[in-house]
């Protein structure tokens, strides 16, 4: 058994580091399809997912937070039900459509670009090769996306007409982020 | 001389294939100094930009149609008059700040893992090698984003003082990106 093989085996053994603590059932197949190839295992993944963040500004990931969080389209009503459940902050809150991201490590560099080369032609193309010291790592990353402030000073910036035609473009956007998971399946 | 010299020799000489015909001036030092460099050069770039884009839903880029671009932070008057000048199409109308982007082929692989290395270090997270087989590309981008949805059938979905709000966000997000160009400017 070599390193790459070793490695596998204690990641895919050990506990779901993430926020979540799972995978999300979205992409769950495509997951297990990818760990289940000799070359690859995927160390992190998101099916895409309908967010409210509070942050200042474009500054870093860190210093958000999170309001609401889903990988399924949303329901309307209850949407606005939790939103107006709220307590509004004084930073801007923006309503955020986020693509898939998975990271996979590849056995080799010709496995990754390998792979790579296959993504890309799926359109997915914000894909790369992110890491390539001890361990070869790909991002694949979707292109939907929107981000939308729509509160700041505890006061809402929109109303609830665009506020409703907000949630059903990030819905249809979220779908199309669906519609890649399930091309990336079939090249595993 | 080798293949990378020559074919870097080849491109530098010939004429701007983008759409603008030129690169623009925020991210022209910077892509000096990538060209400076024996073992890099910049093939494509964006110093990132505010667009009104015309699309439908999240599909191909090539599909959409770019009702305005400005590298450089806009005035908001003479944005809004430019604005209520288009004739506003069926298709939605997006409000976008996009980040900077770069595309730097390199040598080898080796000091293609070395300018990610860097690079990744000043936060541009989304960067990674994109292409290996002949020709080893990096791509750079910067994570400052908006994506707004402000026209829908020939109507705006907003209001005036929401569109001033979203070119003051916009303005002040293109900034952060011209910041990381300057940061990206320091490890060349």
């Amino acid at each position: 058994m070599d390193i790459f093989d070793e490695e596998k085996r204690v990641f895919l053994a050990k506990k779901d580091k993430s926020k979540k603590g799972s995978i999300d059932s979205g992409i769950l197949n495509l997951v297990s399809l990818i760990n289940s190839q000799q070359d690859y295992y995927s160390t992190s993944s998101c099916s895409g997912r309908i967010v409210l963040i509070e942050r200042e500004e474009a500054k870093e990931k860190d210093k958000a937070k999170w309001l609401f969080s889903s990988h399924d389209p949303v329901n309307k009503s209850l949407f606005l039900k939790k939103l107006y459940e709220i307590n509004l902050p004084e930073k801007t809150v923006w309503l955020r459509q986020e693509p898939l991201i998975l990271h996979i490590r590849c056995r080799t560099l010709q496995s990754a670009f390998n792979l790579l080369n296959d993504v890309r032609k799926l359109g997915l193309k914000r894909s790369g090769v992110i890491a390539a010291n001890k361990r070869v790592t790909i991002e694949i990353i979707g292109t939907e996306r929107m981000d939308v402030p729509i509160a700041e000073n505890r006061k809402f910036l929109i109303d609830e007409n665009y506020l409703l035609y907000l949630i059903e473009k990030a819905n249809a956007k979220l779908l199309l982020t669906k519609e890649k998971i399930k091309m990336l399946e079939k090249i595993f």
